[in-house]
């Protein structure tokens, strides 16, 4: 099996990763975005984290999209009856794990520590790796001014117009050296069908990050993208509207051009095969198939396609020119 | 009716103060122990004042002694299957308590601001008071060395032998100006029948909490207590091996005994009537009478029995003589 890494923001990237582990098994690294994470009511919780775990362990709630299938509300429910606006809902047995995991931080665990900790607890077989342990937070920019991204995606429903995107922290922040480690053996790196803008953007802006994916091309890894925008249509989140707003194409075009820099080849869905000219032209293989992951076999087949879709555009490693 | 101040620790602080609430209304002020607070998960817990607000709102889980009626233990049984060993049983309703408060307290508000905020959210007609808005933390010297509060009486089960206890802070905690002004306004005050040593004991140990409780009894007020120790055992806890193991008389006389330098008068059970003339001994007026609170009329009956008792004490005040 070849060694495959992902690249994740949440539900998108954790569809893909359920299906890439179904297939890989223990050779997939799944490095997840951290911009997201916030702390509530003093815990610290990482919901792209979480969201990949929990689907890679089965326990996901694949109807709501995210937290724990057969959860129960009953903390957040009388924080209501106290006066509270929970508008960030933690199910009770989720909560479990946020403070599970702040106990953990306090005593000084590295994240990437509590993660792999976690994982093993839950039974999630393949690796996920939080894209740094330092803190990087993603914040928006709105007309009502920069929110945090919590605030923006949750509590006002994405509906503010957005600016700009910026990465509180990321330039003092450097990737784990479990992160570099991943990166340099890699057979395959896949960017999964996450928000481009705030979900992969943040793990690419890691200082080095883009050099570590462009050393292991030239090493003769090819490296992919699966587009989260199907029919100029974000499965999940605001993607489309945020491309719109800030100046990019809401389409699987727009996701490769804000990609192609870092890609050999792009997966697109059937649907989208019209714009596989358009991709071609920024110097891309393009690759079209059924992308909608709708249940477990969707996710292997989609896993699968990736992969063989990504080795066929293995090259030799390309050799310095003697001078 | 009269203005009524109770010192008072947990189970039995909060039942007789169940029944003063019933007489007095908000004529009742309760001035609890803060010693065994502690910090559990980052969330800052209280139970003493807890179980006297849950208690006074009609909430408390009368059978368990502790926490909310109608509790669930979600959050506790997933952070067991995290492989966590909760020793100290949060219930799911509970949680939104302690992630309320350690909100407030993050945000500045002065502990006995955030009791009074959340006596008002869950509808407490009387006050409830933190005998200080310092940290204090009761600590137990065993064989086995100093332990926290909560690791001896909950982990540990209140089995190792008690050699010492100590109120780490005290000394330079102080009595909050509600605390005080409540005191100076009372007409009466009730020690309640919590264990003397480590539910009363704290608040006594306040520097200048004696004093003000002495200032008011030569102003007239008059200080009963009522015993928590009933035929030689306590009613709840370890207030009896711990009179014993510090080498006091575990009997309503071995309380009378440790208080009386605070008191006019002493509460006691009939069972215990043998014991009134070595109370008297001691300086003390003594009412013996049926003391177990198994119900609300009970409490009720306890409440204004102690009233009566405590007001049949009231002397002139003492008037300096002119000199």
């Amino acid at each position: 099996m070849p060694r495959v890494v992902e690249l994740a923001g949440g539900v998108g990237g954790a569809k893909l990763a359920d299906g890439l582990q179904a297939v890989l098994g223990p050779d997939l690294t799944v490095i997840v975005n951290t911009g997201d994470d916030f702390v509530r009511h003093g815990l610290t919780i990482w919901p792209d984290h979480d969201t990949v775990a929990y689907t890679l362990a089965g326990l996901d709630d694949a109807e709501r999209g995210w937290g724990l299938a057969d959860e129960t509300w009953h903390v957040m429910d009388a924080l209501a009856r106290l006066g509270e606006d929970p508008w960030f809902r933690l199910g009770d047995r989720d909560l479990a794990t946020h403070l599970w995991r702040t106990d953990r931080l306090r005593e000084g665990w590295r994240p990437t520590e509590v993660a792999r900790q976690l994982q093993a607890r839950i039974g999630v077989t393949a690796t996920v790796l939080p894209m740094t342990d330092s803190e990087v937070r993603t914040e928006i920019g709105t007309d009502e001014g920069w929110l945090e991204f919590q605030e923006y995606f949750v509590h006002r429903h994405q509906t503010p117009e957005v600016r700009e995107v910026r990465f509180r922290g990321v330039e003092t922040a450097a990737p784990t050296a479990e992160v570099v480690a991943a990166i340099e053996a890699a057979d395959l790196v896949v960017i999964g069908p996450s928000n481009p803008i705030v979900s992969i953007g943040p793990i690419l802006a890691i200082p080095g990050l883009t050099d570590l994916l462009a050393k292991a091309r030239r090493a003769g890894t090819p490296i992919v993208a699966v587009s989260g925008i199907v029919g100029g249509r974000a499965l999940k989140g605001p993607a489309d509207r945020m491309l719109t707003s800030l100046g990019r194409e809401a389409t699987a075009a727009g996701v490769a051009a804000l990609l192609a820099p870092h890609l050999d080849g792009f997966a697109l869905d059937t649907i989208d095969a019209d714009l596989e000219p358009e991709i071609a032209h920024l110097g891309l293989r393009t690759f079209a198939t059924d992308t909608i992951m709708s249940d477990d076999d969707a996710r292997a087949r989609v896993a699968r396609e990736t992969i063989a879709f990504a080795e066929s555009l293995r090259r030799p490693a390309s050799v310095p020119s003697a001078s």
